[in-house]
């Protein structure tokens, strides 16, 4: 799991949903990515769970990274309290860390070698 | 397509393949990424073509992000010339170029959303 350091974090706002609440849809337009900050979650595409994301993963960085609408559904699996990130604070820690933007690239990475599988 | 700023790439050798011939094996092992300066290149995983890299293209960046070993077999449909950047300079340039970093996160998100289409 690329984590993120949650240093990067201090002092942002948090969002809380219950296990089974939806936290964005397939096609949905998409302005933030999210770190979790405890619980799990699942990303699923049609029928198919694609993966799980718990404590300091990420997960909706693909809208903000091509500007796109949501490429997956994302449902909380457990009670979730989630740290969404918007587009101008994504990118400057895309810009001012590096370790971050690898992480990013590492999560993409492994997200693609496991598509390429399943195809 | 996510093209490198070639300005980045000023000095750097260049390496030619001819029309047929394979750059790399799905499972070789991995030390660089390529750039593409000439011609057009063919990613393919056994008998699917996964996508076709033309000028200023990258490929190859999936083994240096993880360090894993190469996740798709690449062939040359032209006579292709090349610019491979090895593992430090891949970091030199996420660290000090965010514009790269992004540029490699877009052709990753892009692989992944067409990745997920064709399961």
């Amino acid at each position: 799991m690329a984590d993120v350091d949650f240093k990067i974090l201090a002092g942002a706002e948090s969002r809380d949903f219950k296990a089974g609440d939806t936290i964005f849809h397939a096609g949905d337009s998409a302005s933030e990515f999210f770190v979790v900050k405890n619980g799990t979650v699942e990303i699923r595409l049609g029928n198919r769970m694609l993966e799980q994301v718990s404590e300091n993963g990420i997960f909706g960085e693909m809208a903000l990274i091509d500007d796109a609408s949501r490429s997956a559904t994302v449902v909380a699996l457990t009670d979730v309290r989630l740290v969404p990130i918007g587009q101008k604070q994504f990118l400057f820690l895309v810009s001012q860390t590096p370790h971050f933007a690898l992480n990013v690239m590492r999560v993409l990475a492994r997200r693609l070698r496991k598509a390429n599988q399943l195809t």
